[in-house]
């Protein structure tokens, strides 16, 4: 079923603050380090520099809500829902828990880019071959 | 008028990814530098750990729009408005901008806690102390 | 064989800089984490709050050396090696493989401390129980 | 003098760890953005994409020693000593101080390279516009 992934991580020392909890940027970076698992999972390559292929996927809005903390040594189990599905552009939900209580939940929309002239980016339709992997997860899956 | 600061950045190389750019986690440690740097103008105290005081402010809530990349030793330009004022919390708008251009923004809403039982944190009612150097900024100061 | 420890990791796209390289700063965090991951291993706490107990292992000295650049996606063996154990400090080499080739290799010196007064930190004796479980690697086993 | 070079930094809240400490890797960010700082208080480019010229100065061998810790919101002051100038590489030796107490100090070996085929890195001779403006620090200026 491709439109949901899941990853699990443990909690590194170095992400922690003097609060004694993960700092809350830390959620990001999981939440990009399970995409590309995702990616991996589907034999697709997240970055190519290949000519004529994709080059990235930009971010153009992520967001995170936090509603408990997790601290050093804690297993945090992250699922990836694929919610939206553009021309342009993916939409992915994130789910973090631990010890199957909600901690976290988050989204990510990015586009899909090429390379284009001087060296830039440019905005290009997600490829047949891209496409045929990705399947939108159903909003009863996530709690929609 | 101390609903409003700006801070000024310059892009470090540890910022960037392979893609060039900087990495859009970064731009969320940019919004938290820039409200340290608020409160040490205000001359409060971001995070106390004396007893009976504010503990710290875990954040809630965090979203980031981004309009344009910013690249190695770019400027930026990093504006602080204290958007809502609530009883236990406080949501900041910040925008990023480029040479007059605005590259990104975002918002953070963060609850006030202090020392909870074993260690653990509570949400309390902002400190007068606190409220009376915050003030709303109007919409029309953030284009809203 | 409690002297020598190994962790596999995938280079990660929030790792990589503008180089197309894992920026050299995450071979420390590597580091930690395999040290981290190690402690798990052998059932001890890294970090503890118990009074009376190890409250952490500061760093004194870090060093590592680059041989090859990392890039995204790549596949890292962390190996790591006790490489002495004094009273108070304990020092780990650490060799970082891909593919079996050696592509860098540091060292981490750490002292062992406990609470001291006013939050403070304070140099003591390793523990008997987390010594009991600590050996040094032969030289022979990290080819030295 | 190009071959001393200052800068001071606020520690951020970000760079902290929960042992209520600045993370020991922050201290590599640190000497980096020192790095970078000379270089344009030097008008050189630290990293160019001109053909021909430095590609960047990926480092061969770190290393940081910490005698005391800082704190969030602490000031440092980096200082940067160009210890040693070689044909291909260059050592730079940093120390941080805290009010006026010599808290780490650390090194970095970094070597030149420019564009190699197949999109790799080749080292190069230091160019002359580049040696130009570097000059090493007598020993005497950093108590070597």
């Amino acid at each position: 079923m491709p439109a949901i992934f899941k990853m699990t991580r443990q909690v590194e020392f170095a992400e922690t603050d003097m609060a004694g909890i993960v700092h809350f940027v830390n959620f990001f970076r999981w939440m990009e380090s399970c995409e590309t698992a995702f990616y991996r999972s589907l034999e697709l390559p997240l970055i190519s520099f290949v000519p004529g292929q994709v080059v990235g996927w930009p971010r153009v809005n992520v967001s995170c809500t936090y509603r408990a903390p997790l601290r050093f040594n804690d297993t945090v189990e992250v699922t990836l829902f694929v919610k939206k599905l553009g021309t342009r552009s993916v939409t992915y939900l994130f789910q973090f828990h631990q010890a199957a209580v909600l901690v976290a939940a988050g989204e990510v929309t990015a586009v899909c880019v090429g390379a284009g002239e001087k060296g830039g980016m440019i905005a290009q339709p997600i490829p047949a071959a891209v496409r045929a992997k990705l399947q939108v997860a159903p909003p009863s899956a996530w709690g929609g």
